[in-house]
């Protein structure tokens, strides 16, 4: 432990994910005072049409179409 | 919060999960009293042969034939 | 299936939590077309110093007193 | 209950995910007197590069090379 | 990996959730041909009026009463 | 979205949680391109005695006695 899972739009590249799992073990380290080999991210992507927030679908959520566009493809 | 996570057979078109985002987010507003803006859902699709109940797959579960027809594809 | 995880802070009733898990169950037949007995909903309690949004506790959070103190009891 | 989620890398065949099913459901029946049929397991496969140990991607890991040529394809 | 999250009602003790741990560790090795020490299990205790089947709440429901009373503390 | 949960022993302080989530969220920033608003945090305290790693119980793992007798209380 700890056990962190990451629920994200897809579309991002293997760097981000490398990149944010060592900023995030880094974190728990310092922060945490975890041990960094038990450190445990898990990544899984929901795409724009399965993820609501306010009950509106971020696919078709005006207030998040530039973030969805960037990332959420359905 | 409320975090809503929906883990569900495939096959659901984004009209049903609009139409049930919205139905519990209203719910959450109703029942819980949670602001609206703070609801968030979301859904995973778990195939048929990925799920099973009382050690059965349920994609070689009988009783659950006729709705894994209609959604779970393997 | 479906199987629901609603994580939301304390303080809610039996009541209320009976009252959403029927209406939700009920969004679940009607919008998903899922058989009544396969819906299975899971609450979490999660305390406002255990949530963040955009990097703030919700317990430490201006914007979220209000629904906090209701509810969210460190 | 119980429900029991298991997340794993991609690549095992449905009469692996069905032997261990049977094998998971069984031993909570014995080991934590569930009835059978309220036991409900869910298979979510992760790939290699969705997941790190200790801040490192599962893919780009040498420890666990062996294993992740043998399942978790990318 | 794999990461096996269970949720259970409450009322097992160390004994039972030791036991189930092994035996499940032990399946994923057979049955999924995992690695022991990548195998992580996390327990979640979920009490009965923090579940429903079937939109009712387990501690509510005649067709679960014996299994909740034996474990389910509300 | 993202929306991270973080499972860990239990033990941190308010201000180990602060801290932690503050660097995530940044990072969530930095590195994954997310909006600072949109990133929500979940901490979950499990009990060494409900976390199983090998096979064994964290409470009864000497490789992890250190740690878990510095945060995990069964």
């Amino acid at each position: 432990m700890p056990n962190i899972r990451v629920e994200l739009l897809p579309g991002r590249t293997v760097d981000q994910r490398r990149d944010f799992a060592a900023q995030v073990t880094q974190a728990a380290v310092e922060a945490l005072g975890a041990r960094q080999q038990d450190v445990r991210i898990m990544f899984e992507e929901v795409a724009a049409d399965f993820v609501a927030n306010g009950g509106v679908l971020a696919s078709e959520d005006d207030s998040r179409s530039a973030v969805v566009s960037r990332f959420g493809g359905a």
